[in-house]
């Protein structure tokens, strides 16, 4: 078998078989494979597309190019969630406590904001001392403990993953179904999961801001990860403004502590719910519950009862973190006093919001990365005041952004009131927050 | 400006600026674009195309990559001829000597055998002594003296064309007009050409065997070479079978000498037809006769005279090689005894000939290159006896393998004989050697 005759088939609109692709992948890994061969395959998959068999051969190759995590002794059915990404999108930090309380073992293996997207590792190491470079050994004593554990990935899992998503940064392939869904569905699967929700984001702040994409996208999660034996569901939610009020990192764990504490604004009721939306799915999943119905009320009682907000405590505590976050989040997160407020140009409705530029804006101004090498500043952050449809008049506070340095808080304000589109008729429809289930 | 942005542009098929395709073709002369980011390019321009536009920008960039030769002292015409390349073609050989001896100066630069197709300088090395490295110095020499002068590309002459050609070969994006176009107008005009002609072949031993694809890759050669300034011509012409008798190097080269020589097998005339029709249009678009139909005349009368025989012989002298071959071909090239006869397996006519397997056949055998590294035994070649068309009985000879070695002269002569495709029915018709001519 030769690589170039791989590209070509795939060039002129062929499908690949499995052993193909799995050469390819092997290769890749192996570093056995020119990079210059790597690349021009991944244009054509961008360009052609990939068959459903194609798709999951790519995906299991990938899965299989590293180490699978084995919990098989973990008495508990085993699930996570994956979010592509937006702004504000914090649902990880409830999601796991809820389905944890609830019985679920959730090894969740997380990603790192990049863009105008934040990441959950950079959210949970803004708790001071809170570690997500676990060992093996260490992730899977957190997961005894607290029921559910947070890491990085490790350069063991899915190397063939690391090595072609490098490639496609540098090469404009980043933006193709069939090789997303490899990348996400081939790190799940190696984590060893039963179940797995997706919550696929669309709007002005998601990466497939089309509608069409986004179900596209999903369905391609769902069938590929159920070919992999991974039982699979996808929600399509709603990217047009920042879910809940938080963008940042220790404002964004701030707002999750206080949504499992129960002592929250209003405004930050979307995270709430959607994660309640996201558990109750992967419980049924997982065959612990048998309606999603009767999911909801077993994750409201473990809500209300404390018992999730002590299981994120065990989970803090068991990753190095300082446990008051729980009882006192203001008290012990990086915040910052020094506030720049984002006024309302003038009167009139919220119709839309440039979700995208709102993160760019938190990103650049410290809070999140525009290269993967940059440090990220915990405290920088925007807790918003208004959504779409809600009424201001000029001047009226559209939200806060926290920086210690004022000319990057002053232009990262500016920016964001530029991001708020005032108009003068209220909006006929608010966004749906859940918009379309997709279960295969 | 960034590669991938380049890439992401021409992905999503947008048309690139000069500059963009400028500043990516010297980033890939200067190795300042990685390589994994240059296939990821050709693969999307194989897979969008070009404008016309592109086209001359890509074309032109690449040219000016590296040194231009300039031979505006010479008081002549500046011309060449370009083949797409095919199986047993060796017109080069005898057009060089007609345009010289007809006033025309002709700096060739040629290639070597690759895969299936002969290359001329590998046929002219099976002259004993005969160099194709000269420098520019001794190129120059040559021309003065002879008229035409056949080199190898240097390393001086559009370098990102030489990086790019084997980043192609790696990666499957050869048969890419867009890429063809530029790799070899870039290299002609480099030559500094005023005029060119071009013979783009189709037929089941032709790169593009279909005629829409020739037609449309002639047009873009003929567009690209004279949007910079070099006139030029292309015709279509027959692959369907070898051209003339000869497959192989020595057995070519004394085919040419015996057709120079006048001394020739009627199987040999297509040689001379193709070679006259193509150095007839050189000379029109060189501005030294007013038609085709006297530039014809002409090279009849060099060609009756000896002229052309002389200056082949002064080419062979100034190049180093033994000019006795122009008076004894049979004698001074490197032939060999050990013959195998091709014999008809059944009687009928020659209905179709696989001549691109003829040609892998004689490569394998050793008269070619399976990979660029090979050695060639330029003794090794195939001389036919008959032609689509013909009629033969069972066990007629269709031609004789050459080849020193038994195991390898047997294979050859076997998948020869397999090649062609003998049926009950004279055909309805035969292939024409001139299939179309294209000027704009």
């Amino acid at each position: 078998m030769r690589p170039q005759d791989i590209i070509r088939k795939k060039r002129d609109g062929a499908e690949l078989s499995r052993e193909e692709i799995t050469f390819f992948v092997n290769g890749v890994a192996r570093e056995e494979i020119a990079d210059y061969q790597s690349t021009a395959l991944l244009m054509a998959i961008f360009l052609r597309g990939m068959t459903d068999a194609e798709q999951s051969a790519l995906t299991e190759a990938m899965l299989h190019s590293g180490e699978i995590l084995d919990f098989s002794d973990i008495p508990k059915p085993k699930a996570d969630k994956h979010s592509t990404g937006g702004v504000g999108d914090k649902t990880s930090l409830l999601i796991g406590p809820f389905a944890a309380a609830t019985g679920v073992c959730v090894p969740m293996i997380s990603g790192r904001g990049l863009g105008h997207t934040g990441g959950t590792l950079d959210k949970l190491e803004s708790i001071p001392g809170y570690r997500v470079d676990l060992s093996l050994k260490e992730f899977r004593a957190v997961l005894d403990r607290a029921g559910f554990a947070m890491n990085g990935q490790t350069a063991e899992i899915a190397p063939a993953d690391k090595k072609l998503y490098a490639l496609r940064d540098a090469t404009a392939t980043i933006e193709s179904i069939p090789l997303i869904v490899a990348s996400i569905i081939s790190k799940k699967g190696a984590a060893g999961l039963d179940a797995m929700v997706i919550d696929v984001k669309t709007g002005s702040g998601a990466f497939m801001r089309e509608r069409d994409r986004a179900r596209e996208l999903a369905r391609a999660l769902v069938k590929t990860g159920n070919s992999l034996g991974v039982r699979s569901q996808a929600l399509i939610t709603d990217m047009n403004q920042p879910l809940g009020r938080a963008v940042g990192n220790a404002v964004e764990v701030r707002e999750c502590i206080e949504l499992l504490r129960g002592e929250f604004d209003e405004g930050a009721r979307p995270v709430l719910d959607l994660s309640i939306e996201l558990a109750a799915r992967m419980i049924v999943l997982s065959g612990l519950e048998s309606s999603v119905e009767k999911a909801r009320v077993r994750i409201q009682q473990v809500h209300a009862s404390g018992a999730a907000l002590e299981c994120f405590r065990k989970n803090v505590e068991a990753q190095g973190g300082d446990p008051r976050v729980c009882d006192d989040p203001a008290g012990v997160l990086p915040l910052t006093d020094k506030v720049f407020k984002v006024e309302s140009a003038r009167s009139g409705f919220v119709l839309q919001i440039g979700t995208e530029e709102v993160g760019h804006a938190i990103a650049e101004a410290g809070g999140g990365r525009v290269r993967m090498e940059d440090q990220i500043d915990p405290a920088v952050g925007f807790v918003s005041e208004v959504k779409i449809g809600d009424e201001v008049r000029s001047r009226d506070p559209i939200g806060l952004v926290y920086c210690a340095d004022s000319n990057r808080g002053q232009q990262a304000a500016a920016r964001i009131r530029a991001a708020y589109e005032i108009g003068d008729e209220r909006p006929s429809e608010l966004p749906a927050l859940i918009k379309e289930v997709i279960d295969k």
